[in-house]
């Protein structure tokens, strides 16, 4: 891989690809000058929630910049295929990716800790340990290896647990399973008995139609409602115990992010933070009317996960994350960090947000 | 109330008092000039969370405009008394003021909703319904009257239901309580024959000293240790429900803002909501720092309020809610959009996040 310090906003021709003279100039630009930088997701274009969100980053930034930078968004596999995101901004072909980091887990299990691991935090425990924990130090060193400064930006919060062709009523329902399912949750699932599969948005239906795959999660009610898997699968089972909070990111070619003015890197920063905010009151809004609607117009099954399965799958996916520490030097201290955090950050959760929504509940008896 | 439309840009004497020929200047202001901007705060100078989130707020928009906006903060008290801090920025005397809106209940009932109501939404179901939900333009509507524009600006999260002198067992042991509690929280409290008292932060501790209260809540762990109280009450109860996913807000004075170049008017908002992301999860570090702290060194007793003893409190709370619908009607209006939209939103919570911390409360034993 080659570090990139030219000038990176590189044009795109009509069909998307890259002109091969755009690699030319050095990353240098005057100030007061204008220059398209290209953000590749790993979406859907517009998928909702992710690809508008996407798009509602990239919006922001060439507005607040007032268009000194400003931004193209590419969805999945209109400039690179999704999972080859992380490397197009690695080698400066792409000034920023947006996506989710365990898809780069193949480059370094530690990468899952940032976006969501197996029984793991909620949004604003994962925000709290980034920010004020020490985990954001940890993940500029991480990806510091791939010249890549990325930053939180946006949260599904708690997924579903996912769409099965019938209920699972013990961990036995598990075995033999094909599920799609990325990270370390997957890992926990094949040692349950089952074959995990992880496949981009996209490719999950018609997997799902051509019998590929025979139960899958993705995110939530409205993004689940978006593919239509409710129309082949109709049991829907809760929580998640693999995605607790996902965050996204962006992900920006180091050497292009530090050309910037501080004025502009400010504002990129500011904008991905604002996202975490933004994206996951889009989830909850339009979650809650898509749980409506499925279950007074087509027929679902919402079903919890027996307490006795979930407490099995929480073991083994203890075992899983534990497992990540031992791959190497900074797998470990990002997992002891992530560790300890959490074990304090639960209390409080323990003591505010589940006390009350516990509470509440009982109260209300909603 | 004259409405301002001229420069707001005033300068200030040494002593913090405004300087009468700094009215003469019209609004408008030419591109690429520096103006600098008050703040005024309902909080102590650099108070934990609360200040410092104000004094966050005001350099992110002074480095993104890159001086254009200079914002200086002022500390309650410094140019008025924190609860004058909506009056002087509706009449233009200052640019904006960094508070919560239940402060402002004296001018309209319905300014609750967009910091809290008891028993009412979290932070992220709050800010669900203004962005999403139709809360923001019901709030612009609202604020419009005082020719103010305003901003979701920072989440304390779900606070600590409070410091006595002994725990609460049964509701009788409320009647007779004098207690700290600003808001619709302090009327629920008199429904139950305690008096409400709404003191600002500052004055809670010497009136706790001279006994004028005997009781008080403040926001949680870490703000509550900042003022001592742990030295004087050592039963600490919990959850709230009287504060349960406080949000403070910018509020602008609405011509200036509007005299804002769109550039300009979307980084403020920006901030704002990136604010709201920071600031929760500064509170969820610091409060779980200090929660442990406080059991471990301080010999504090955390005790849950008794379910029964919420129920009935939670009947009151809606009660007194519902009470706001009568009092005119864009109160109606404001509370029937939070209602419905709370009726909604619970469904989702419950499934995601309630039912995940619950799960994983099971499989930890935490």
């Amino acid at each position: 891989m080659t570090r990139l310090t030219r000038r990176s906003f590189i044009k795109t021709t009509s069909a998307g690809t890259i002109a091969a003279s755009a690699l030319s100039a050095p990353f240098v630009h005057a100030e007061g000058t204008s220059m398209t930088a290209r953000m590749v997701t790993t979406w859907p274009r517009n998928f909702p929630a992710l690809g508008t969100g996407a798009q509602r980053v990239a919006d922001r930034i060439t507005t607040m910049t007032n268009g000194r930078i400003s931004i193209k968004v590419f969805a999945a596999g209109e400039l690179v295929p999704p999972f080859e995101a992380f490397d197009v901004v690695s080698s400066g072909s792409a000034e920023m990716y947006h996506g989710a980091e365990y898809y780069w887990q193949g480059k370094n299990k530690a990468f899952n800790f940032f976006s969501t691991v197996p029984l793991g935090f909620t949004a604003k425990e994962l925000q709290a340990w980034v920010y004020f924990g020490g985990g954001q130090q940890l993940w500029d060193e991480l990806s510091d290896q791939y010249h890549i400064k990325a930053f939180l930006c946006g949260n599904t919060g708690v997924q579903m647990g996912g769409w099965f062709r019938n209920p699972i009523k013990s961990l036995d329902d598990m075995k033999g399973l094909k599920m799609r399912m990325p990270g370390l949750g997957g890992e926990v699932l094949r040692k349950l008995g089952a074959s995990a599969v992880a496949l981009p948005g996209s490719e999950i239906f018609p997997a799902l139609q051509a019998g590929t795959i025979d139960a899958t999660e993705w995110v939530g009610p409205y993004n689940d409602m978006a593919f239509g898997f409710h129309k082949i699968l109709k049991n829907y089972m809760y929580p998640g115990f693999h995605e607790t909070g996902v965050s996204l990111s962006l992900g920006l070619n180091k050497d292009w992010f530090q050309s910037l003015s501080e004025v502009d890197q400010k504002i990129i920063e500011t904008v991905c933070s604002s996202e975490n905010d933004i994206m996951l009151a889009e989830y909850n809004t339009r979650n809650g009317d898509a749980l409506k609607k499925m279950i007074r117009e087509d027929n679902i099954n919402l079903i919890k996960m027996p307490d006795d399965v979930f407490n099995e799958i929480a073991k083994l996916s203890a075992e899983v994350v534990a497992e990540v520490a031992e791959s190497g030097e900074i797998e470990k201290r990002v997992y002891e960090s992530y560790t300890q955090f959490r074990n304090q950050v639960i209390r409080w959760t323990n003591t505010s947000d589940y006390a009350y929504l516990n509470a509440r509940k009982i109260a209300l008896g909603i």
